[in-house]
């Protein structure tokens, strides 16, 4: 994607409170914070992901005399604001957990201190790209944990939501535990391993299903997965596995067969003996079709014999849980620490930080968030300063390195919060005694200056 | 967003697949059919929208040299095959519903006949983009159903999975009766009237609330929607009240107030009671904060005195349906009708057409999916066809026409399937006796051919 011409990619009350704050000369320095306030059904924790299309926005974010004429011609805009729009360019910093690492409810992902416009404008943005990216990196991890050991391929782009979804998508899953895609533009743009097998129209295209399977066997000798279930899929099985005893015969392997339709656990097992009884013992079963963590936990406890999964719509579009309830809220403003009251939505006001605990073993144990300032002795800072005067200072790291900071960091985590069912059990986190202090300080000052309480 | 350079948006089968067509020399035209098998929960009916997206991306689609590169880096594919990309375009004929039209289950909403290559490649960025418009366009028109004739924003940008369906997402909802967005970008590329308020960071940034109303106010005179939930909304009402008299006095008009948060009908009618009190007649009281069509109905059956509402994530990323069951399937290969029978998932095999039939009174009565040269008297044929040999050859309309298609033909259906809530009923739809002689035929082939019955 190209993020040079995205500045009005935003909400238009975001120019207009920034009209008000241009014309009142509130220049002054702000901090926004960014966090999940309520963890979706059944999830217990967050994956971290989109930081990285986050910092390339800040840093390219600029407006083109198109976007201004557009400004203009809504007259809504005076043409001193949109004298400064044409110099706007985001000068702020910025602090974050890095991607793939863990987080939690309230815990902030992300904070940007910069002069108050700069800190305000970019909030639809950033809030688009880090729910679309925590929500499916989350989702993939819980498909992973139900899967393992087996594999899981992205097969969501025809049903994600756009094309910019597609690619987060894919991205995002990977990040989550997933080994590749069958997004050829994710492969393309990230690096990530593509996978494909063949569609049930390659089958129809033939006279015959077994003609389709010996076709495509012959093309692609070294990675053919065939389809069997367009017709039977034990009828397919048996045609697949005639297919693979010819390539055996001329020294080849047949890679796979795929299962898309019916009921996984027994089609599975009774696919897997026509396999070794034509001695295809290193032939895989790939499962696909409505696939998500709980039909992939059901259909092996049902005794599956699959190796691996397509996992499509539902992972792509996180079906059990379509958004987070992700906020961006001002924190501080001109050094004044600040706070909204409104029911179920208050904030913690101040720049913070999350200070992680570990048991003796290394396990996570518990999370302090804390003001930024605030130490404590054998904890680790989760949020590093990533950019500073609005140029990226922390080298992003490579997108198989930000997978290995999840899966070394997952394995980590206690059972009990990993698990995809229904629970009471929270990863424990706490305040600081300095920032709840402050908090009640704002409030009391809130009640007393606006609701006339004393 | 730009087409010119997806054509590596795709699955990789539909490369793979491809590349043994072209190596079998298998170019002669397939008919691909687009259809949604099931209905969502609570759905009965769908809007046709996305159809423009469809026709810029196949009069544009093509590899670039780099795509080109990226392709035999992979492996998979030979020279033969990559210069065949190097010179493809797609030149098909293209049957569609047209945008704004309502349609139903097992109706095919666009039909493909091109060289079965051209055909297969584009199905991922086809579904993609039509399972996400029509989806949203459908829940947007149950939000437009719920609020009437109250008016509805689009205020969903920064959920909404990615940026390429946050664009989408306004024009599909605008599709579906919405009269504007808050999204900026999809004002300025479609046209859309663009809304804003404020957001509770304004409020916070001042020492009191009062001081921020009136900045804004200043500012804003004749635009002022002033957020009065951030400390308490009644009595933020009240300050707004004084703020909106003071602007009385000027001969100014405090356009509205807005409600984000707390209980909708009680808190709206408190509201109101305030403002008439001032003499605030004309100020209106738009709400906002997780309403979809099941919350504004409730609101409103709560007595709610609401004005406007800005809808946001649940709508924009279709909460409760965030997907459809779209399929893109072929239907005849080299003049051979064919059919899939996988349990769930059987097709209805050649090139189709939608007829629909009127009530005396001009009401939608029924429709009839046949045969694409079946006639019958009276009926109106939905599918048109708007690509011919890769030109389009129907002009698009502009989406304020569209709009119109929508509304007109939206009252024209029966209330008992517009209701959001569950039901049984269905709008009556059946196949013609052609199809359904031609599905018999091809089902007994199959029968005896692949699973060898008698």
């Amino acid at each position: 994607m190209n993020y040079r011409n995205l500045a009005l990619l935003t909400d238009l009350y975001e120019l207009t409170m920034a009209a008000c704050y241009f014309e009142l000369g509130m220049f002054e320095p702000a901090s926004f914070s960014l966090f999940i306030r309520e963890y979706p059904p059944n999830r217990r924790y967050f994956v971290s992901a989109g930081l990285a299309d986050v910092l390339s926005y800040l840093e390219e974010l600029s407006f083109t005399p198109d976007d201004l004429e557009y400004l203009q011609k809504t007259g809504l805009f005076k043409k001193e604001f949109l004298d400064y729009l044409k110099k706007f360019r985001f000068t702020g910093d910025v602090y974050a957990i890095p991607e793939g690492r863990l987080f939690f409810s309230n815990e902030p992902l992300l904070e940007i201190r910069a002069p108050l416009i700069e800190a305000q404008l970019g909030e639809t943005f950033i809030i688009n790209a880090l729910n679309l990216q925590v929500m499916i990196a989350t989702k993939a991890s819980r498909c992973f944990h139900a899967a393992w050991p087996r594999k899981l391929i992205d097969f969501s782009l025809r049903r994600t939501q756009g094309i910019d979804a597609g690619l987060k998508v894919a991205r995002a899953c990977y990040i989550g535990g997933f080994i590749g895609t069958s997004n050829v533009l994710a492969g393309k743009i990230y690096g990530i391993p593509v996978f494909g097998t063949m569609a049930h129209s390659f089958i129809t295209c033939f006279q015959r299903e077994i003609d389709a399977f010996r076709a495509f066997a012959r093309v692609f000798p070294e990675n053919s997965v065939l389809l069997i279930d367009t017709y039977d899929t034990i009828n397919g099985a048996i045609k697949a596995a005639e297919v693979g005893r010819e390539m055996n015969k001329e020294g080849k392997r047949l890679k796979g067969v795929r299962l898309d339709s019916g009921e996984m656990s027994e089609l599975s097992q009774k696919v897997r003996k026509i396999l070794r009884e034509s001695g295809l013992t290193e032939t895989q079963i790939l499962a696909s079709g409505g696939f998500d963590e709980y039909k992939i936990k059901a259909v092996l406890d049902g005794g599956g014999d699959i190796d691996s999964f397509g996992v499509g719509t539902k992972m792509g579009v996180s079906a059990d849980a379509p958004y987070l309830d992700m906020a961006y809220k001002l924190v501080d403003y001109g050094g004044r620490p600040v706070l909204k009251l409104s029911p179920g939505k208050m904030t913690l006001p101040s720049e913070k930080q999350v200070f992680r605990f570990y048991s003796k073993g290394g396990k996570l144990e518990y999370d302090v968030i804390g003001l930024r300032e605030d130490r404590f002795e054998g904890a680790e800072p989760l949020l590093l300063k990533v950019m500073e005067k609005g140029k990226v200072t922390l080298k992003l790291p490579a997108l198989d390195e930000i997978q290995k900071v999840f899966l070394e960091e997952f394995s980590l985590l206690d059972e009990k919060f990993k698990s995809i069912e229904p629970s009471e059990e929270r990863y424990p986190i706490s305040v600081s005694p300095s920032l709840n202090h402050l908090k009640e300080e704002i409030i009391t000052r809130i009640r007393k200056d606006e609701l006339g309480e004393s």
